[in-house]
């Protein structure tokens, strides 16, 4: 068993970097400011990605903001006042256990360190320590196995009883080797480090001018709500929405796009009466997994764990992390937490302004309470590319078998919605329609031309790229092989790899109904 | 003169009161975390101004970008290494030049304090000085004229002769007062400040982990630029397209949103061959240009300036600014600034990574010239507000005369576009016919769903917002009247209040026809 599962963990480590592979051969995802060796934990997105990004963020504001009666957008600043960051808590307690290897001079996250005896023949011989991955019980293994041989030392290996550092004794932290160090000890005492990206407003760094990068979209939400409730003729329940950038500096940035330093959100939080919240609470899980269905991420993909108490916030009576299936592990894309009135409250408190509503129909003062969907766009992103992302074995034309990859995106998703091409770059009645029919769709969707090559390779480039459609221009299309197939068109679908023949009058009727 | 000069001026200063009241007391634009005082140059945009802003945006990126063979956009990080910034020479030289008064404690960027002698009757008495704004003149006569009935003084007051304080002499500036106090002498010598918000990366606050917010996203398009030409199958001359925030620690915030600390650019960096860039300058002036027609600002109202050599960027063989007549002033909206082969250069000689293309057609290998048109998303949005604020007089239902407060936003560009009210609220089958008329509409657009008050009022509250047509079902609607009014609508158009019968069937293609 524990060699099938090191098989199937080999299999998702070669899955994940062909998908890190194609997005950077293809333009999604490049490393930040790269001809500089990189900064940790920061990503550009290239042509394809920063379309996929917005289709994603458009859509989302669309079914959340637009399609809605009760939510309305904002688009708050980065930059907040530093009393936002001491009332919402995050000035205080927003931090990670940090731990530096004193040999290696690595930093860990102490909660993200596992530990474990290695008891060998029923004797205790030290402990080893790996850091969090989907493979780390077959690490330490193999790192006990190193000490039986090293050793000589005969019996069987216990099994394993792998514990976060975070819960280690002090007496077992002496003991406790550095993941990448082989003598005990060398681990530091956990100490908390803030994660907020502090900066200095106005030309003098002194105490009175520190804020922070925000380090979440909510709390602008919520230091605008009275803003937003007077003058936008909305009443609880309702939602305020918003997308955007957002920053923590994580001591480990990892798994690619999924935990980096600057990242954005799509957030909602939602206003309501507080007897309503656990009720919403569930009715924003089922719409937000809607809403993961729509942009083509299945429901057997996702896991929905209900966060336990000892778990949660302390101020959240419910929260539901709604996680996918990454070759790297499941992991969180989404949470949607039950928040209560703390975070109005909280405001209320240090800002001296009062944050209630006043219902004119129940005569009622309160604080709202709130129900927070909080999505994040870059994990949703790399979600959409895993899962879309496929090989197959396919037979080209000239009769051999070939890998085939393709991305297969929800088309409302793709970041390219057509690809236009005239059979042969070098006939130019063929290459004037080609260009016609791209002028004709281009208002309504994205196009791609491509007079390069072979047809089918034309269809692969696109098929990489997630591109659902391809049509082709071709001589049945100027008529020469008579009026039945004159102005009609091949449209080649992605998945199936079918093509059908389309006047070209009937092409964006038809390419529309399958893209929105 | 001087007179009619003073009143014009105040007439600008209401009618930007009434532009930030309005944007307030509608919910386009907040100040910052407001409840806790707020944070000098940072702005959050309300419901009514993200969907502004987003609709902005979203138009750039459709013209600059999907309309266009020659654009591919992207989305880079806001934090990128910090060699960029030194390869840039942001980290060196971006930096304004600052003066503190040394009795008021205020701060002032020297390049917009002015300053003159004051010459009565012949006889110098002193300098006086004034931040720079358009009634500057006017404050600094003033100014005199209290010197002059102070100290009883007669004579003619001499023309003044503004300068800049930047370009005065030691002798003068021990002289010169400070705009906010009456002694000379009280202003530091100017000293650089560097304009860019520094932060570190990872746990340890040392010169090693410094970066910077970026003052620009020019820059990581010129550090991906080979990324972005290696897996894009373009080639010179193309343009990269970004937009995104971007942040500069100013001195002085002010003009509202105009200046501020946190911002929002959309940017192409155009590259082509060298014999090309003076061509694509003007061509990109013209593009732009119409562009800002296309959004409702007529080119009337823009000013082109021509910058001329000396006040360019050294490596800059040609600047156009396009400024707008704000009320607070002729302000620049965008730059289309010519940059030679400049930054790649520097960053190809920094990062030691060639970047240069070689065209397969010529043999020959160049870095690319760059044609940069960089447009201010805020201030555009600014630009947008002001250009449609409107008000006129108008008769009411009653025969009374009343101001109508109108944002006269070009139809493409407003939040909404289409509000939808049913004549009266108590009437359940005008309401669910209002509601089915909403739901048909508000896939394609914005729509807005109102039942309060009279329709009259409901009008002016769209007005006031800019939403170009609104919708009423009244019972004709329900064929109470016959069956000729029966499924048909009353549409009013905001600039004109005209109206007019529209049969439902007809109204998508009614309205789509006129916002798009």
């Amino acid at each position: 068993m524990s060699a099938s599962k090191s098989s199937s963990d080999n299999a998702r480590n070669v899955l994940m970097d062909k998908i890190v592979s194609l997005c950077k051969r293809r333009g999604f995802v490049f490393q930040s400011s790269e001809i500089y060796g990189g900064l940790n934990g920061c990503w550009d997105y290239g042509p394809l990605g920063a379309e996929l990004k917005k289709n994603l963020k458009d859509y989302w504001w669309r079914r959340m903001v637009r399609d809605r009666d009760d939510v309305v957008g904002m688009d708050g600043a980065i930059l907040q006042n530093r009393s936002v960051w001491q009332a919402s808590g995050h000035e205080k307690t927003f931090s990670d256990p940090l731990v530096d290897c004193k040999e290696t001079k690595a930093r860990f996250r102490a909660d993200q360190i596992f530990y474990t005896p290695a008891i060998i023949g029923g004797d205790s011989h030290g402990y080893v320590s790996i850091t969090e991955s989907p493979s780390m019980e077959e690490e330490a293994q193999q790192k006990i196995r190193k000490i039986q041989k090293k050793g000589g030392i005969k019996g069987e290996i216990a099994p394993l009883d792998l514990k976060p550092l975070t819960e280690a004794t002090a007496e077992e932290r002496a003991q406790i080797p550095s993941p990448n160090a082989t003598e005990p000890g060398t681990l530091t005492e956990p100490r908390q480090f803030n994660l907020m990206f502090k900066t200095y407003v106005g030309p003098v760094e002194d105490d009175k001018n520190v804020t922070y990068l925000r380090p979440e979209t909510a709390q602008a939400i919520f230091v605008q709500f009275k803003n937003v409730l007077e003058t936008s003729r909305v009443k609880p329940p309702f939602g305020i929405a918003q997308i955007g950038k957002a920053f923590r500096n994580e001591i480990n940035p990892r798994n690619f796009t999924f935990r980096s330093r600057e990242f954005e959100q799509m957030e909602i939080e939602y206003f309501c009466r507080p007897e309503d919240g656990m009720r919403l609470l569930d009715e924003w899980l089922e719409t937000r997994l809607k809403f993961y269905e729509e942009i083509g991420i299945p429901r057997d993909k996702l896991h929905i764990l209900d966060v336990p108490e000892k778990e949660r916030a302390h101020y959240s009576k419910g929260t539901y992390d709604i996680e996918y299936e990454f070759p790297f592990g499941v992991q969180e894309l989404e949470g949607v937490a039950y928040r209560t009135d703390y975070d109005l409250t909280k405001h209320q408190e240090h800002s001296g302004k009062p944050l209630e509503y006043f219902d004119p129909n129940t005569k009622e003062k309160f604080i709202p309470h709130v129900v927070e969907p909080s999505a994040g766009v870059d994990r949703t992103v790399l979600a959409l590319i895993c899962q879309a992302f496929d090989e197959e074995t396919v037979t080209n034309d000239k009769g051999k078998e070939e890998t085939r990859t393709v991305l297969r995106f929800a088309p409302r998703m793709a970041p390219i919605k057509c690809g236009v091409f005239p059979l042969l770059k070098n006939k130019p009645e063929l290459v004037a329609k080609a260009r016609e029919v791209q002028e004709m769709l281009r208002v309504h969707m994205n196009v791609f031309y491509d007079e390069g090559g072979a047809v089918g390779r034309r269809y692969r480039r696109q098929d990489e790229i997630g591109t659902p459609f391809c049509v082709t221009i071709d001589f049945d299309t100027l008529g020469e092989n008579g009026d039945e197939t004159k102005d009609t068109v091949t449209v080649r679908e992605r998945d199936a790899m079918t093509q059908e023949r389309i006047a070209i009058k009937d092409l964006l009727g038809y390419l529309l109904e399958r893209i929105s």
